[in-house]
């Protein structure tokens, strides 16, 4: 007998498999989810199964609280990180989060990555954020629920909206991205491998290399993202 | 019907979907076109459409003014560069542009690319330039158009003839390559990249490693393009 | 006549056939051993012999003092470290030896790995040892059994624990992992080749980035491997 | 009517296929010879001809004073080197040249690359040697010639064996690798590339990272190369 989730099984499945094609993890070290706001539940990868083994019906169903709905595989150990994303920001379809080797170097050198050009300016308007590392407190606590806090934390303290700047680099961790579907999300990693990678190039080649200006930054983030856009179909 | 472009869409096509291979381009971050003197238009990627779902007619077709010809899809959102291009230097055949990683590096650092040894001269005589960003006026107005001025007037204050030095990096952008048809010009792009990562190793190797002796510049490049060359069939 | 140890050259020629699949060696440069407890025997890879030539009955049979059990070829030739590591770890079931790309970076740089996040601290709690090169007298003596007693004395010395921290670099030659079946000290080598790549880039971003601190530490290793762990099914 | 070169021709063209296999060229960026020294001629592959394209009979058959024995195509623009190599080193039976990313930096860098760990050790005992740009008049003399006089006079003042030290990085260009047949030399570019992007590493990590000792030297040498080697079989 199918699954009611069938359909978000499945988008929540390619969307996971995406990672490996994309080069964004090895071995197992990535989820990707993906919510169903009518249903109020999310379907996400579980916990360790290797790429070539997953199926689409082996996605977990659970809440916004992180409770089971259906599964019989164990969620991703970051499945409360996700569970909290949707439950406070409403107008998101997709959470993902990987182990991105230039994304990692980023969040465990604990800077955020500066806007160096269109490419960036393409996607955000911002520098790339990287949370600071929680306090032990909340990390003995019910940590990936807190983690959750942290990355809402930081766009508070930046004064960065989860609309415009899609991604952010929790300290000492690695990336998590999201979008209106697991798709995007996935689609938001990669640019931010990518994005982390040619920021790396960029401060090695010439470390002084200036932030793109201003100008520059709005008009590519308009020509793609504008009301008058004229990137994309 | 077929379209009466149908050869120089199919030009365009396979020259775009080399991007890909050649490893130059994630996504569709990277637009080839190819003009017809004869017709005096130019066919070039529509924007935002994945490789894999490209067909050679997508191509849009397009005037020296970029006026549309024929297409339904919108053409590159880069496509008044081209245009530029194609109306101002008349004796091209084909242009690329990609973000590929290290000429992008280069360009966010707003360094020209030292000429640091054969493989650079192999192609081209002098140091692969950088053009530096454009004055807010132009890119709060016609973008695009004025990249492509942006570009020739680099060309003129730095003393370059554009058929002996067939590309360019745009400071925080990317770089645009451009030859006798589009398979040269994504030729080109490539021969780019592969400098721009030696460039990037040597300094990294040697802050103080010397630019190429004369002599052998000439050497190198003549034994490739002079009247007497002996390099290719 | 098939031999007895059927099972277990399989199980040691799909952990070295691994090897290449996960871009950890180049040639023939790298070894991984599987051990029978019961039979008191590990097989090993042959000496030079091409990945694609490779077949399971090539593996050779040996004891833990490194003596020829079965097999025609001669066995890689850092045998008598495989040896001295099953007669002295009781507990472990396979050894893989590489000259991965930025392992052995570290090896030759003399330098520990430190625990810059979370994709270390999932597999381990303590930097990655590197073990200084060993006196001349060892290596002009028997070389590749003095290379298991230089990994104990190196853990003994750093107060390590092998069933904790399942990998180590050899100074200036390259790393040496294990765990508790062949596949998974390969497995160990694909982590360590990812963290070293990981800390490599991190430090070239922040050569001050501190080490990740005790308590985000303790939670990743728990949470994958602590008597309560919720990671993997 | 087939060649009586056939056979060389086929040693030639697949020794050169695997420069590509092996990532050591992008386009035509290299070229390897065979020699066959009963007949006192070498194959070589034919100039800025696609690999793709290539055919075993295409290989160019030439004399140790580089003048063409049979063949349609134009040799590669190296072939006077790959002569002089031939002509003055009576033991050796191929020579490879690629532009290698990692070969290439040091060459442009103008460094010897050190002896930095036991893989570089598992070839050769010295540093490999990088010949200082020749002077002007060669340059604009026979330079192909001439970059053969280059290697002899590197090898002769470095006091270097061409039979143990079986590699050269050319200043400013890139390396030449030699052996005792072609299969060999395309091994040696492989391994030159591998060595130098891990010295490359090293010295990023550690700038002070010390030379290998003498006794490791030695000892993996001798393993592999001595009287009394056990590598391979």
């Amino acid at each position: 007998m199918s699954s009611k989730y069938k359909e978000l099984q499945r988008e929540c499945y390619e969307a996971n498999m995406q990672l490996e094609e994309l080069k964004l993890v090895v071995y197992t070290f990535g989820n990707v989810s993906a919510v169903d706001r009518t249903e109020g539940i999310f379907a996400i990868k579980p916990s360790g199964v290797p790429y070539k083994d997953l199926k689409p019906k082996d996605m977990v169903i659970l809440d916004y609280d992180a409770n089971l709905v259906e599964g019989k595989l164990r969620p991703s150990s970051d499945t409360k990180t996700h569970a909290y994303l949707y439950k406070h920001w409403e107008d998101i379809g997709g959470v993902a989060h990987t182990h991105a080797m230039y994304s990692v170097a980023w969040a465990q050198a604990q800077l955020d990555i500066p806007i160096f050009g269109t490419t960036h300016a393409d996607h955000l308007t911002s520098d790339i954020p990287c949370a600071q590392p929680m306090s032990d407190e909340l990390i003995q606590g019910n940590y990936e629920y807190n983690t959750g806090i942290q990355i809402l934390d930081c766009f508070k303290e930046k004064n960065l909206s989860h609309l415009e700047t899609e991604m952010i680099l929790i300290g000492n961790h690695g990336p998590f991205t999201w979008g209106k579907n697991a798709d995007k999300a996935v689609y938001n990693s990669k640019v931010l491998e990518t994005v982390a990678e040619m920021a790396y190039l960029t401060r090695q080649i010439n470390p002084l290399a200036p932030r793109l200006k201003d100008s520059l930054i709005k008009k590519h983030y308009e020509r793609k993202h504008g009301k008058d856009a004229y990137y994309g179909q």
